[in-house]
């Protein structure tokens, strides 16, 4: 389905970094859902560009709501969410040179020349804005129904932030927290540094890559799917969609491979009657279903692809060799913007898997339906 | 669609470990295509324990394939096969005591407890083995085409093989000598000390984990799709669709992050014509879709769950805390069956993305449909 | 898909009328509804060859559930269910010339002769039987939550049964006794003047065909979605999988179209405080979704293609003009065998789309959800 | 998937009557294809209420094309286009007493009360220009394919038009008449009969119903799958998406069925080297997969709704029954401009059929594919 994505909530998305606008579709959303403007706006300005940190091209995201909401509400129809492209120059894109590390080569071999190469088309980062917007509607749903979702920064330039509490209380409040910051991280000397390091980098015409770290606080027992729409599947699925993401592991991850299973296997205790694991290794997740503890993953970003200095490529155009120097200035390092892409990523993955668990009115109802038996 | 998964090339699984039969039923497989039984047999008998190693229950594997197949060869209609279960023994099962890092407390909730716990049920490993069947009718037509597909146990133990040559040429024939190996590794000189690691870890009543690497050669360039079924979506989605799986890094993966922009943006060079890279920090694959290099990845495989050691847990039916003792013997570690089946997965999620890409001939034509301009 | 259907509730067809066997995997049925063999049996048994009027091929139809069942209850997983074939005689089957209305034509060219062609293959009515073995498992389910299903022989042969009762419970009635004869219709008499129809065809070397009617009476009102899955979609979509099938109409259908908009137009009214409409010209569905009055449709069942009767057609191994006379004997009217198998594949849509509407727990709580607000 | 169908050709629908705008996503379209934008304004034209017979909200259906779209060509990216809904007047909409025939009290039932109710919302045929918009786009590439798809008025107000001829030839030429016409009827004397009779039931404050026939002619042999995809299982969901449609039938339908199979069977010949059939009762479509012939079908046009009569309703806010007289005009027939939406669906699903059966680009190359063994 190339551009659709989810079960019984579904996204679609369109455009291209330099065509008339980006935007998605979000269909199966349950009728009532408050459409908290406020929301978005914060959630797509935290995506935004702003800081020394990132590219200087200002989109002012002027999104608008095309259909699927009535006086404020979901009314249980297909919501398009369009964001006009207004900053768009497209002078400064050549076509012919493939820029290593991006889509330029495959897009044009798969789309047989067709493609709208300028800004890397429909291959752009830009796109990810219709991913945020989707978030900002899905989000404040989630909140309602005691559902947190956090995503730190929680390495880049060689420096860690420190991680999530265990206790899932502080998490969810460490999650509120980092909705507040323009640099997402736990520890803001640990921010500070690694702000430190990107900057060094642009300075240098490079560019930096990271880990980003995310939790989902709140999320009942029992969703998910056995074997091919696990919950694993369906998050790391959308994330891969996310074009710099090379790499996702849930829970201990590829560090947990290390353990024994008498280390790894997560202990099992009642706590106030509900049943709870000790630590954490699987991520909240068993068998691709959730056991109720967070779910927590981390996602591999690689480095910016654009950087300002000379690089070797091919000229498809030409066929031949050539050094290409990619001019404009781009983000040294996309680590920050990344985090609310990945936040709204996961919240329409979860939307998605609590219906097909609960039926569409789970997403108003939230405990009402799964502490029932219903 | 839970136990289906694929666009075009699409697979349903089911089974129970203690039922009647495990099996798949796979869809949309170009009409023509040879069914080797010598090639299924090899891949379970791959998949099957077989060593100290491994566990001792030792199923027959004797599949069926039920439809499908007609003279030998594919009908291009839905090809079921079914494996019997042979070598049941209910009586080893508790209902109840949950078992730590297994999926049997999230399936109870799910499931409402009408679930089949015998074994693990639906979420056994033993459902892998119509994985492998699958695969053992895909991987010799991808073979055909000149698509090398290979796993190597990359980690176990503490112990490392030795990582794919970089030239195509030489990893393509690791990959058909891993197919040979009872112990799938690069270095049998480190799958020695693997194994010696694991045979410790089994007498101290433990298990292991470890990581496998996984490389796909001869992939044309212009394979995947963008954003939602990027080759990397597809793969994540099917490897997470194995319990096991914790994580999956494409080219460098979270290493790779540590790199700037220069060092990790994969130059473009011509190599007879081709434009090949001269690293492959990407794993073959830009902006979803494969860019001709080789594709790699590797995937985190969680110890064993089940040891044969106390562990504290809560029994669903009692409501309790529990001390649980898991009896028989299992797998100290399962990266050396876990191989063919992540190939299995590959070969399937390939198979898929070349018929959406290419139309449905091409599994049968290859390059003449690829390198023309149809 | 091909051959799976579903959004929540699938099905996935496999098999050839010669093959080993055919059968089909359920998946998404909400765990703890009993599986009823006697349900399943009797279906079949309607389906089966029985009479005068039906082939003398005799299936025994000894189906097999292979998974997904556990104590006699759904587990939640896939079911697989297999009947083998045992009364196969390849013989008969010639390759070459192709059989006029019959799909070995279009078989041949789609799949470029690798199909199997011995009694029609895949496009066999005998994978039907797979079909009634799902409705088998999914009809008693859904007639616990008070939703029944009915098809009779409308018209054959120039005969016409009479029409379904307006009343619901009347009607309601009307489908029990039809689920208890051997030729289904509303009155006898004119169910033996169809009966000699198809046994004089019969004697004539030639077939019938006729139309069938189905109503399900019981249906909460707001089941269905909005333009492409909408009911009368899925209903639509689901019926010409079956071959014979060649139109549907809901309500009054085609002769509704002769109405003006005064007389179509069903008026509303009020009955003991629910929503009624005194006709039924919309056959219970408006925009797509349920309005709680009787879903009603009708299918177009073409005569049987199999004739034995000189046929002009072409071979296409020759590439020559031919005259075919078909050997064997053949069902002389499908009018009586395709009433379960409609029945079927509507309860299988109709289960699908309540879990759709309502969430999986819908098919064991029934009133229970769609009654609340839940 | 409610509001996004197809299997490699997706469309995705959104927007409501008065909404800011209606649309669609058009996603796996080839790239390289010519979009015509005088062909898209054309059918918009043609959907459009013109003239006496059709309301009198005039909509001027500016359409924009979002993305997907480079330098006249389409990129292969999803192609949105939106059509602000410029003409709202939502004064003239209760909200409250059902309109019977109408989705007022079924999605008021569904979507809890939070529908957007004004002019049927999401229900409304205004969502019908987002499906001939996407035709605009698709029927030129068939075009150039050799592929033809037409649409006439076959029966209204108790007229019936001639029929399609039976030469392939003449259909084409036919086919190609009906773009042209205001009341698209092969016979114009038929059609002056029509109009009269519309004339004469909007004067009578009532309105009428239908029958369209549609013909696709240069379609290739082998277009369309086994069982569930079907391609009339394809088009009849596809059909059944557009609210008025309360019937289909394909080639001699029920009509057909009062035919012995002497009769109905379509006898096969050749022609030029070519399979044909000497009759085409199946409507080109064997075994649910075309056979070269024209594929031909009907589809029941209930009357429209909306009458400025009298009728009786229940109000769902008071629960009480209600009187209630439709003010506004509105179409007293909706046959003229359905056939541009039913061209546009039908194109949509060929192209869907076409790319599945033999590739992407298939939808460029055409025969270049099809008749080679591609």
């Amino acid at each position: 389905m190339r551009n659709t994505f989810g079960s019984n909530v579904t996204i679609t998305l369109f455009g291209e970094s330099h065509g008339p606008a980006v935007g998605c579709v979000i269909d199966g959303l349950t009728p009532g859902i408050d459409v908290d403007d406020e929301a978005i706006r914060n959630l797509l300005s935290r995506r935004r560009p702003s800081s020394i940190v990132d590219t200087p091209r200002r989109e002012p995201d002027n999104y608008k709501i095309l259909s699927g909401v009535f006086n404020g509400k979901t009314t249980g129809t297909p919501i398009c969410i369009m964001i006009p492209n207004e900053e768009t120059k497209s002078g400064d894109y050549l076509f012919g040179p493939a820029r290593p590390s991006h889509a330029d080569y495959t897009a044009h071999v798969k789309y047989n020349g067709f493609e709208d190469y300028r800004g890397g088309g429909h291959f752009s980062g830009r796109i990810t804005s219709a991913l945020v917007a989707a978030g900002g509607t899905v989000i404040p749903a989630l909140n309602k129904l005691g559902i947190s979702i956090g995503t730190h920064i929680s390495e880049c330039g060689g420096q860690n932030d420190r991680d999530f509490s265990s206790s899932e209380a502080e998490m969810t409040e460490e999650i509120r927290s980092l909705q507040l910051k323009n640099f997402p991280v736990l520890s803001d000397e640990a921010g500070e540094k690694m702000i430190g390091q990107i900057e060094a980098a642009a300075k240098d015409c490079n560019s930096l890559g990271g880990i980003v770290k995310t939790a989902v606080t709140g999320l009942p027992v029992g969703v998910g799917e056995p074997w091919f729409d696990s919950l694993e599947s369906q998050l790391a699925h959308a994330m891969f969609s996310v074009g710099a993401v090379k790499g996702i592991q849930f829970g201990s991850g590829f560090e947990g491979t290390r353990l024994k299973g008498s280390e790894f296997n997560d202990p099992m205790r009642l706590n106030n009657g509900r049943t709870v694991t000790l630590s954490n290794n699987n991520g909240g997740i068993n068998g691709g279903i959730s056991n109720g503890m967070p779910v927590t993953f981390s996602v591999a970003v690689k480095p910016t692809p654009s950087i300002a200095r000379p690089q070797q490529t091919v000229n498809f155009l030409t066929g031949k060799e050539e050094e290409l120097v990619i001019h404009g200035r781009h983000d040294p390092a996309i680590v920050r913007r990344i985090c609310p892409v990945i936040d709204s990523v996961t919240a329409i993955v979860i939307a998605d898997a609590l219906v097909t668990a609960f039926g569409p009115q789970v997403l108003v109802k939230g405990k009402a339906i799964w502490n029932t038996d219903l």
